[in-house]
């Protein structure tokens, strides 16, 4: 395996987080998870992974603590691996990719859509800040960089001591 | 390099965006590249990434037609890397993964966040269907398959020829 360098000390959260999902089937995973599937067996038939690679992976996502790891059989031991809610709460970011993918790589077969399950219609959705219905894409908002807080438990030679 | 399953070919438009964009470092370029990055040394110099690790992922993403390469100097040749549509249509995902990183790996130092420029309010985006401004992650939606629509230029063999 090449040497990787991490992207755990990036101050970028996009970086920060791919450090724990951005592996080559990670995400699958994670999606699969959400979807119900638990057991080793599952993730390995609906994703075709090579067994290591899937044990490889998996445990990632544990220590990360996306996945949860839970003995279901005691003898012989059998785990299965449940989302927590940090993993859960990556659903929006797949479900942008779903439809980023269905815009950008349109299938040749069945189209997977997000669908209004009252009136059925397939939805494109929105990244939106939620006080104003406005698209966190568009003018109006930016990414900015704020310097960390000062930290009250540590006092600087320049502040008097009491 | 181990032999990596393609995402291709899988049904799932998740797995097909992740052919594009899932390897690592292919996301950061592509976060750099919106931020104004263009030119091969200022990837180098933002990412720390490996020069022949970075042509590839370049090579990669402009043939996913995420970026497109331009030469802006003749002699010595000299290559630029621009957003596509495509890829700028990505941003969103970019940012939903930054809000996420933030909520989840807490960085140490400075932080880095999406802002409404007029108030100076850091935002916490959610993915809503634009029709009815809920969350598309929340009750009322479903990810569906549907079959592909008939294609009138094909005819069976059970149809009449006229």
């Amino acid at each position: 395996m090449a040497q990787r360098k991490s992207f755990a000390d990036m101050p970028c959260p996009i970086a920060r987080g791919l450090e724990h999902v951005g592996e080559w089937w990670s995400m699958l995973i994670l999606r699969d998870a959400m979807r119900g599937a638990t057991r080793f067996e599952q993730f390995q038939d609906n994703l075709g992974i090579a067994p290591g690679m899937l044990t490889k992976r998996l445990a990632a996502l544990v220590e990360s603590g996306l996945l949860v790891r839970q003995r279901y059989h005691a003898h012989p031991p059998r785990d299965e691996y449940i989302v927590t809610p940090r993993g859960r709460d990556f659903r929006p970011i797949l479900l942008a990719m779903l439809a980023w993918g269905n815009r950008h790589f349109p299938p040749d077969g069945p189209t997977v859509e997000i669908v209004d399950i009252e009136t059925g219609e397939p939805v494109e959705p929105v990244l939106v800040d939620p006080r104003t219905q406005r698209p966190v894409d568009g003018p109006g908002y930016a990414v900015r960089t704020r310097a960390p807080a000062p930290d009250p438990t540590r006092r600087t030679n320049l502040e008097p001591a009491a």
